[in-house]
This record gives C-alpha cells, structure tokens and sequence, in this order.
C-alpha cells in the first residue's frame, strides 16, 4: 500500500485542507507524481457538490500534468520518468460497444474525478495507464494542464462538427474552455469571432487569433449577424438568448454547447428548419485518439492556455479568486 | 396568357372556392395538368395564415402530381404527357452558395408554395421546369402525391442524420409524414419504434414496416428507454416531453424534428453532453437531388401514402375532416 497526500475538501463548500489516503498500484494502473494541477469551475463545483453526487472528503483537481513514478505489472508503452497527461476521464470498461469503437468516453461504466477517485490536487495518483497521455517536451508546463479536459471538450466538439478551414466560427464566453477554443479554431485556418460579456479581454483575444468580438448577450449587436457562421461554440454557463444565436447561423450551420447552462436551452423550433437544417450539438470531453490528436495538434501549433499560476500552499486563495471571477482564463497549481 | 381554373381561400379560414387567374409560360417554366393534390396541415396553417405570410386570395396544394401540357423555349429533359411530381419548392436563384453546392433548399430567394404562388389545387399550374420530377410507372398514382413534401422531409433529414441499417429509430407523431417517415426507415433497414398518443393505428403500422409501439405523451412508458436509440425523429407539432425523448437516445444519437411545436423546444443541457454528444437536428424539405433519390427509393421499395381520397367537389369536407382529425394519415383530392 502506498500513502498518497492530497488536499480535500472535506465539507460542502470548504476549504481545502491536507489529506492522506491509502491505495496501492494494480497491475494496469500507474502511480503518477503531480507537478501541475489545474483548479477548473468543474472543480469548484464539485467541491459545492453543485451536481449531487459528491461524496466527500473531494481530492479536485482533473487537469493534471506529472511524470510516470512507478507501473504497475501489465502496463505498456509507458517510461519511468516520463511525463504524462491526465484529463477527467481515468478509466472504462474497454469492453462495451463505445469501448469496443474508440469512444470510451461514452461508456456508461467510465471512471471519472473525482466522482470515481481522488483527484489531482495531491502529491501523487494512480490511474489506469490506458488514460495517461504521454507529453511532448513542449508540453511539460503548468500553461498545458489546461489542455487535459478544457481544451479537449472543445477540440472534440470541433471535430464531430466537421469544422475546416476558411470557416466562419464563433466562441461564446471567453474564460478556461474558450480562450482554448479560440487557438484550435485558429489554427485550424478559421475565422474566430468572440462573443463575450467582458470587453476588457480584446487585446489578448487578439493575440490568440480572434478576428472580431460581440457583446454575448447584446440582442442589438447580435442581430448584426444572420446566417453568417458554420459553427458557434458555446464555453458559457450563462443562459443566453439562443434564437438569436441561431439565427446567426447559416443554413446548416451547428450550434455547438459545450458550457451547460443550468436552466433549459429553449428556442423557437422553426429556427432549426426555416429554410434551413441547422444542428444542436452536445459535447462531453473526447476520446483517447481525440486526446492523442489534441496533444499532437496543440503541441505542433504551440496552443497553451493562459494562466494564472499558484504555489499549492496558494490553493484556497486560487479558488477565493475564482469565486470572485478574478481570473479571466486559467488557473494552475504548481504542485 | 393563360386563364388557370383553381380553387382558393379568399380570407382568413375562409371555405375553398373557384378563382381564376392569368398566367404565362416563360422560357424555363413548364406548364403541368394537375392530376393529383394532397392537402397537408401546412395548407391548412396557411388558409389560416397561421405564419403571417399570406397574402389572400390564397390557392393552397404543394405536393402535386400532374402531367407535362406545354413548356418553355429553355425546358430540358421534360416530355409533353409525362407524369411529374412537384413540391412545396417551385424556384430558387440557381446562383447563391447554397444553389451552386446542390442545396437549393437553403436558397434566400427561393420561391415556395403559396406564399410566392398559387398552389396545386387547380386545374393546372405553372413551374420552374427544375422543380418538377419525372415520376416512375409506380408513383402515377394519388397515393404518391404526399412523398413530394410530407416524404420529402423525413427524408433528407434522415440522409443527413447519416441514418444506417440496422439502427434503432423511433418515430414520434403518426401522421401524414409519420407514416411516410416510418416506411423509409423501415426499406432503410432499421428498427422502427413508434411513438403516438394514439392507440388505434397499430395494426396499420405494423403493415408499415413498424416493429414496437410507445406512448409519445406517458412520462412512465418514455422511461423504460434509455440509451437506446440512434434516431428519433418528430413529425409532431405537439409540445413533448423531450427531456425524455434526449434520454432515449444513445450517446451519439440523433433527436431529429420535421414537425414544429409553436411552442419554444426546451430541454436540459446536461441530457446533450452527459457521458454523450448528441446532436438535435431541424430540417427543411430536401435538394432537388434529395428529391430525385426518395422518388428512386419509393419506387423500388413500393413507398406511398395511406390516403383518404376526395373528388375536387369534396375539398372543403375534406377539410372540415383533417380540421376535426378524422383522417389519420394523407388527404389527397383527385382535381
């Protein structure tokens, strides 16, 4: 048995605090030692039990760079020393049909942090080989943590979409998911305009390949667009005016929701077929090709987020600022 | 100038009666004897000029089967005496990015049935030569008048869903385009549930190609499916539970709507991404290539409607019938 230290909530709401578990490396899992953790909204709202089915005390933490410590008997292709990549997904059943076709993230019987497991707010984890992503130099920061689960959910989205080059796209709210989301697109060769709340943001945006910006949630500005965009890209939580996002988009253009607001998404049905054949599309993070493929394309193209760095002994002052939406993009955990 | 004999609304839910008006064959329009002309509930939401978009006298009938009587100095490919089907759709630009792409439906100037001119319930009527469709011996029949919109529909939303053999499809509103919808799928190769707030069509559908018969409306029936369908597609305009509908459908499935509620469509967003990426789809009509394969398709696989059959001096009790819903599937009127 090995005694990992992590920091967890041990309450509805609380702070985190140190905390020690026992587990032990079976023979396909991998003992992981933590050097970069990001602290995500998914995080926060784990520790708040937002959804209901925390049971704590939570080890966060679901974006996770480290470096391959120990292995256990049937693991492959993995270096002692290594540095990996691990995202909100740390295991499936590799049996069921989704398994079976390389979608693991569908699988109904998947393992996921910190639901299933303690997160990688911790000194160390183990976790099923077959989910930790090995690292191009490049990559081996605390800025491409982010890339695990933020910058996933969207690139898979992107892909299912068909997204291409030459394409006209839109990024709704622009914080952790969409700043990331503005470089995929970017890079892909699209034109990126950003929809956003805050106006103080466009100097970066700028830099990280937006070509113009809208008011998010301005109906006058908004309207400015009709049947304009192949894909519209929703990183928000926030409960927008979707008809008007609808409209902006072409005849077989696809709003894409990858921020899931609280409340319901409602629209006017004649906005999906009014001389059209528009998509509503849901994503939920990616397959381990679509992480492969991420990690390949952002590490060839330099996409990394932007974020605000903190020491672990910062960690409740980091999730004070988060609460207090003090941090316009990423935030990280040297560990 | 040709003096057309047809049958119009001259207000608002107002009684069909005799009108005639004047018109002229231009170089690429063709001039059709109407033989056969359904009526479908979108007649009736324009004789009541349900959308605002009516101009008065109105001559409802957009799905029309009739034969080549003369045509224009520029018409290719058409014979005087052959049997053509026409659609809701009667022009488009033949110039915008959607036209030149084979996508005619998406077209922003295109010309549609009765609200940029007189419909099918008429002696004869005149058209874009590339909007009508060479008819097959089998579809020369009343029975084939509802494929070329309520057929129609389904149809193209269906090839774009990327529906296959063997897939698990549902199909929820058993009407005029319900029961068309379910013989396509059921010639596809899929499994077809049904999905009514009716009980007594089953033995028809079971005919029709389908093999398991729900509730559309019973929350405690729709619960028994959960990850089971790739395909469900909604030819209702009623407003349904389709929080029930999302949760039906497999991670990667499609919820596919032809027929639209007035009321707003309103789900939970979580059902689109959790453990899934499913994808809600509205679609309009089909291309004139999507046309010419359904007429193909329909032919070989012996594909028409069930309809109740009226005499052109039965229009207006056929009316009165499908206002009081007591036709189940097509209304068709021999002219």
């Amino acid at each position: 048995m090995i005694t990992i230290s992590a920091w967890a909530a041990k309450e509805k709401g609380g702070l985190l605090k140190k905390f020690t578990y026992q587990s032990e490396i079976r023979p396909l899992e991998t003992l992981v030692k933590v050097k970069y953790c990001s602290l995500t909204r998914g995080d926060i709202r784990f520790i708040d039990n937002f959804w209901g089915d925390i049971v704590y005390p939570v080890v966060p933490g679901l974006e996770i760079i480290g470096v391959v410590e120990e292995t256990g008997s049937e693991v492959k292709n993995l270096k002692i020393g290594e540095y990996v990549g691990i995202g909100y997904q740390i295991g499936s059943c590799f049996k069921c049909e989704y398994c079976l076709s390389g979608k693991e993230q569908f699988c109904a019987s998947q393992k996921v942090i910190p639901i299933n497991g303690y997160g990688g707010l911790a000194e160390q984890i183990i976790v099923d080989y077959r989910f930790c992503f090995p690292l191009p130099k490049n990559l081996q920061t605390p800025e491409a943590a982010p890339l695990m689960c933020s910058g996933l959910t969207p690139f898979s989205a992107i892909r299912k979409a068909g997204v291409k080059r030459g394409m006209k796209t839109g990024v709704v709210g622009i914080g952790s998911l969409g700043h990331l989301t503005i470089q995929v697109l970017n890079k892909i060769g699209c034109d990126v305009t950003a929809f956003s709340h805050s106006k103080n943001k466009e100097v970066i945006l700028n830099k990280l390949g937006v070509n113009k910006s809208s008011s998010s949630t301005d109906d006058k500005e908004l309207s400015r667009f009709v049947r304009k965009f192949d894909f519209i890209i929703s990183t928000s939580s926030a409960s927008l005016n979707w008809d008007q996002y609808l409209k902006a988009l072409k005849p077989n253009g696809t709003l894409c929701f990858v921020g899931l607001p609280p409340e319901n998404i409602s629209f006017k049905a004649e906005l999906l077929a009014d001389y059209a054949q528009k998509i509503i599309l849901g994503s939920y993070i990616g397959s381990r090709k679509d992480m492969k493929d991420l990690l390949k394309f952002a590490a060839e193209n330099e996409i990394k987020a932007v974020a605000n760095i903190f020491p672990i002994k910062g960690i409740n002052e980091a999730i004070e600022k988060m609460r207090n939406s003090e941090i316009p993009f990423s935030t990280v955990i040297v560990v």
